[in-house]
């Protein structure tokens, strides 16, 4: 039995389809963030990151979506789902593409909101709110033309990376850039979100 | 036989190190930031991203520290070099590991020299300049208090982990941060600078 700590709309949400996906069973705990309950004494001691996702395992905690994307598919290969590449080439091509969206996608979008991380004047959060269009556009422009294998992510295979993906286009709007710019991705949005197992997780979500 | 794509002194000396550790037959190809070749005609067919490390393999290039580490252990595996954990939960942990260097702290670095990436302004690349260090501190902490298991980063195993933290560690003395504040990974630093692979590593790079 999996735990996983979300916040809804938040990266979490990638891991969260995943388990949906997988067959595995899991429940939720929702992280307050209007509460600060991430930098809370109890949260700190499941993540002392204070980040989310972090996932509650019978081994362990494991945090980072990039980790526990991985780690999901892995388990679940072990029940008969299959959320990655078996061969260890396409396996790795799959981590990189979910570290371009946490390293670089991720941190594009959190310059908007999240500009308090790396600066501490208004102006500085402006000027970086300001580039979040134009950064999110490079890396969508990258996805576009050159990862997005299709139909999936990875190509005729479903995997986590599809999760991932899903929720960092269903970021573009928020930020400001019109996903049929990028008619790939806007297709492959559509396309995943009409998932069974996603628009679960979405309820779930919205539920909690 | 794999082509590493790097820049001495980049982060493309994790992958490199790891490539020293493992055995395995390898070659080196610098791209010269002062001449920006990362954005050439002929780079960016390797790596469209425009970055280090790109390695280049037998069934195509391969992209991202994380993905690079894991795929140098899981071929190393198989030649008999162990550098990363078998079981899959301690994997999993070491490339969550992996992710919060790549995604949290070369994220915390980078806004020093390359806050262009994300603000247009002086005086914001100023601010995010004035923050690398207690973001970078910050990092270490949790690193130094939480994430390195001793003596190893993943524990008593030598791992692609510790090439990596190598790496990072080996950036706080320009992120005026002084190493000596988390001894844990002061000792760390010493050791892994100590191995005869990491030696023949940064002598390569020296020598590009």
């Amino acid at each position: 039995m999996f735990t996983l700590h979300l916040s809804p709309g938040a990266c979490s949400r990638a891991s969260h389809i995943a388990l949906a996906e997988s067959g595995l069973a899991y429940t939720l705990k929702r992280v307050k963030f209007a509460e600060a309950e991430q930098r809370s004494e109890a949260f700190l001691k499941v993540n002392p990151k204070g980040r989310v996702p972090a996932l509650e395992t019978e081994h362990g905690v494991l945090t980072e979506n990039v980790a526990i994307l991985a780690y999901i598919a892995d388990t679940a290969s072990k029940a008969g789902a299959l959320l990655a590449p078996a061969d260890p080439f396409a396996f790795a091509r799959m981590q990189a593409f979910n570290a371009y969206l946490a390293s670089t996608v991720h941190v594009a979008h959190a310059h908007g909101r999240r500009g308090a991380r790396w600066a501490d004047q208004a102006s500085s959060h402006a000027d970086m709110l300001a580039r979040v269009p134009g950064n999110m556009r490079d890396g969508f422009r990258l996805i576009e033309d050159e990862f997005l294998a299709g139909p999936y992510a990875m190509g005729e295979q479903y995997t986590v990376a599809d999760a991932y993906l899903f929720v960092m286009s269903g970021w573009l709007k928020s930020d400001n850039v019109d996903i049929a710019e990028f008619p790939r991705v806007a297709e492959h949005f559509v396309r995943i979100g009409a998932r069974p197992a996603v628009k679960r997780a979405l309820e779930e979500e919205a539920s909690l």
